[in-house]
């Protein structure tokens, strides 16, 4: 099950607006339950650097059904997943990145979002994830 | 002078009401005047493999400042430009992709438009690019 | 809908037996209706370089949802499509990679198969997706 | 010596085998002595981004032959091998990767399993390489 056009729009707008009342420029990334890219917007004078940040957020998050902050706190030197980062072409796990699951707990895609403090980026893609469901999964398996 | 955001948004709107009255599923790329992204939709059923097309004819158009149909006619074997898809990590130079040059003459980005017969593709790409301006440039040089 | 892992057995199990009758060793890949690897064998001694290809032909097909000897067709010099594989970290636009479209006439992946002459790869990936359904889907949209 | 796709679906069989039983979902990746993908197989519901993980496992055994594992305590920060994770486009330095040594101690390829907490990956790796020998090797230098 993958996120439509329809409701990546209503995200992406959800989570500009956030953006705006935050003084924020971001970069806001939504792919499907394949991690494949559904819609992103770049806000004026956002960092151009960000637009890979953004997009690589929701991969991630995606790619393991979890924030991508809850991936970074495994990842740390000494961690179990230390140094996950270096696979598939390039993981980004600070916060800003969460799981789309829906009213019937299926995770239907995820969003990304960076070009601010990881805080901001966090509440700006919370703010887009409300408007379709939530952003944390039931146990694995999940289905999508 | 770069597409804001706002601009995007109002060329993919209309790049879509074109796609649906075609009857066809796109992928629809806004790049700035630099060729990096600017915004992104891919519809509801369209070819995953679009999204990338899109994304490269976009950049193909605002790197040369022409569309991607005028470099294809070139990059024929035997032709003066033969082989430059090879550059610049792909360039796709087939039907699809448009410069946006507004009022005044300025480039300030492309359209790149994929899912469909290579007609319908510029087709939708130039209902996008109308809303702004024209898709063709003044003799180089040009301004950004 | 995503071909499952047992599905993906069977057609390549299928396909190694083709392999086998046709005397000839190949690589042999199965893609979900994302275009993401669900099952690769090498046979032995079959050509280290089909690896890439059988996996890019497999994404080829399901991409575009249309066997791959169609798009290189299209794709000659002077064609529609010249140059598209140069698009997605490369295509394979020579028979070898079908669609595998179920009873319903869902899209659930693809087969890629590459290690012979043409003609053979074609004959191999026929036999894997004969054991799911058909490798030519109805008219586009799809459902996948 | 390379492992024969006999011997990798073997090894595959019982690695799924050990992580139904353990209740995970996972990507199992076997390499042959040089590095290069031999079979590969995704369970249903397995984390898209372990694929990759799990072929990076398999490649980064092989390519030093030992545990992946054991390579993650020397590429810790102010460790011998910090940063060797940036070789070879990307090793994956924790565990659940191994070697596969034969009865005769040759390393004819490896395993990787990527799906769950660590400890699972590497338990499943072993159920896998437990079918054809062992996951350590003698001291260096070993034979391919």
């Amino acid at each position: 099950m993958h996120v439509t056009i329809d409701q990546a729009e209503k995200a992406i707008a959800a989570a500009r607006r956030k953006a705006v009342e935050l003084g924020t420029q971001m970069c806001i990334a939504v792919v499907d339950s394949g991690g494949v890219l559904k819609a992103f917007h770049r806000m004026d004078d956002a960092w151009v650097g960000s637009i890979d940040i953004s997009m690589k957020k929701a991969r991630t998050a995606v790619f393991f059904g979890m924030p991508t902050g809850e991936i970074g706190k495994l990842s740390q030197p000494g961690g179990p997943l230390y140094g996950i980062e270096h696979s598939n072409d390039g993981l980004i796990t600070f916060p800003g990145g969460l799981p789309i699951v829906d009213k019937e707990g299926v995770m239907i895609g995820a969003i990304g979002v960076s070009g601010s403090a990881v805080e901001n980026d966090h509440a700006v893609a919370l703010a887009g994830v409300a408007t379709l469901g939530v952003g944390e999964l039931p146990a694995h398996p999940w289905r999508t």
